[in-house]
């Protein structure tokens, strides 16, 4: 494991957990300035080098609906793959998946909402119909050699609907169990997800679908996203989306903020006593690049402060009492 | 208890968590526009009117030193304090006691660094030199009728030292409890608290010091300030101070955050079945109020966001696929 040698370890690892980075797929896809693929295949070749193993990178959705997810197939078919590296991307339909089966990606992730409000006006169809939709594009998907994931969006209370049916969650899992998938990404689209609700509703899931992993997928757009990362641990997830620098929004919200920041993320862990195989220091690397690349400060606050132990000159700043 | 009513209770009280305002004193010490009283002295009436009980007001810091706290008995005087109000403030030396002591303050805070380095640069003089001062100092506030406090700054790693020694934590404590401190406060003055340290030092400070409440001063300034108190929490923390707005700041990082944010941390407590008698509302209305004085925006991101179950209409805003 890369190590930065900052972090002194006061006990054992609790343990592996696997950071999936989601930045520039859930990051970039709400730019509206076109990031270059060279610049997308340099930013994921950068993540890999920091030690992250599964990357997000991109989503075969119509280029029309995302011009910034037109750059799909380049952009997979430029990153520096490793032996031990899973590269995903989101296929929300059977023409996705056909172009999925003409790059290097390792899984293609199903994609659903747990409210119809939201599955309808983010998917353009009905639960019903996103159900029926999947076998054949997640027959497509393995006969062609991918992973097939399960992904649900506003898992943890829709801004449309509110509170969402845990029922409707489980069906949803319970199709996606059907069809093979053994990671269901929980997707709290909206950043609604808080502790009482993260329990609540991994206890259910993880009771109806005992063979299921989980992947938390949380934003921070009330400011609890790293709290609700301690509770999924508790809850015993071992696996969370996140994105470099925080990137990410939230459309309802302006000034919100939108995933879980990755090298926050990273921090958060290592000082936790939890193993993720990531170099903090190039995740901050990583952060301060996707700053660059969109000109603007990103709601990071490691790549800020540093990690803890950087110290400081004496005379390099004032104090004030207290 | 005030209760906006957005927050479905899904399970009992796990207790009563007190909050302690911070934020018109660790907030504004660092802010180069003097704020005139009266609009201090709303804010924390604002504050009060929010379900606030504590709220550390001000600082009888010398105002050539501080010039923000030089209003401070004009503050501490125009509050519209209730019977169960406990308004505190740092007192620094026998002259800050002096001061105390025309006011209707009800709690003097005296405070200390866990390091050598940070109490030379912050207070002008060695640690020794600090506890030989307190007992005067103490007994001062004592004899007016004013509750002592106790507050150690620094006390998860020092910016100059990096790591500090526990043993000394435990012998500040030890001074503290030999004057009556029942309230000790471990202030993370530049955010590097982080889950271990944190159960780190709570479990031997309460192993130590039996008979002493920790109140938690956390800053969040490396983005796991929430997640450290819910560590806190499980050490047994029920005090903690945090801002209104996430305000304050830390010299050392440009653009990183301050104090832990009073609406987010109401927030996060309301969402995990803790009681703190807050309106999530009237808080977010302080915060929005210290935005507008301040004419910038502060950290805070549930007075963005909003209450998770405030809705949207449908029509509102598109969304992208995924």
């Amino acid at each position: 494991m890369p190590d930065s040698g900052y972090a002194p370890q006061y006990g054992p690892s609790q343990g592996f957990v696997e950071i999936c980075e989601a930045g520039t797929r859930d990051g970039l896809q709400i730019e509206s300035q076109i990031i270059p693929a060279a610049e997308k295949i340099a930013l994921v070749d950068a993540m890999l080098d920091s030690g992250i193993r599964h990357v997000e990178v991109t989503s075969f959705v119509s280029p029309r609906a995302v011009p910034q997810m037109a750059d799909a197939e380049e952009v997979l078919r430029g990153i520096r793959k490793r032996a031990d590296t899973n590269l995903m991307a989101l296929v929300p339909n059977l023409r996705g998946a056909e172009r999925a089966l003409t790059t290097p990606v390792d899984g293609g992730v199903l994609l659903i909402s747990a409210s119809e409000t939201h599955n309808r006006k983010n998917l353009n169809r009905g639960i019903d119909e996103s159900l029926e939709s999947f076998p054949a594009v997640a027959a497509r998907l393995r006969d062609g050699g991918k992973e097939v994931l399960g992904g649900v969006a506003v898992a943890f209370g829709c801004p449309f609907e509110g509170e969402v049916d845990l029922d409707g969650i489980i069906r949803i899992g319970q199709v996606y169990a059907s069809l093979g998938v053994r990671h269901m990404t929980l997707g709290d689209t909206t950043g609604m997800a808080a502790p009482r609700n993260v329990r609540r509703t991994l206890r259910a899931l993880r009771a109806a679908l005992p063979s299921m992993e989980f992947t938390m997928h949380l934003h921070n757009t009330r400011g609890v996203g790293l709290a609700n990362v301690l509770v999924s641990l508790e809850e015993g997830v071992r696996r969370f989306d996140s994105a470099a620098g925080g990137l990410g929004g939230c459309p309802f919200a302006a000034g919100a903020t939108g995933n879980i920041c990755t090298e926050d993320l990273v921090y958060l862990l290592d000082e936790s006593n939890w193993t993720t195989g990531i170099d903090l220091e190039k995740s901050i690397a990583v952060a301060k690049r996707m700053e660059t690349l969109l000109g603007r400060a990103l709601p990071g606050q490691v790549m800020r402060a540093g990690p803890r132990l950087r110290l400081h000159a004496v005379d390099a700043v004032p104090t004030a009492a207290g």
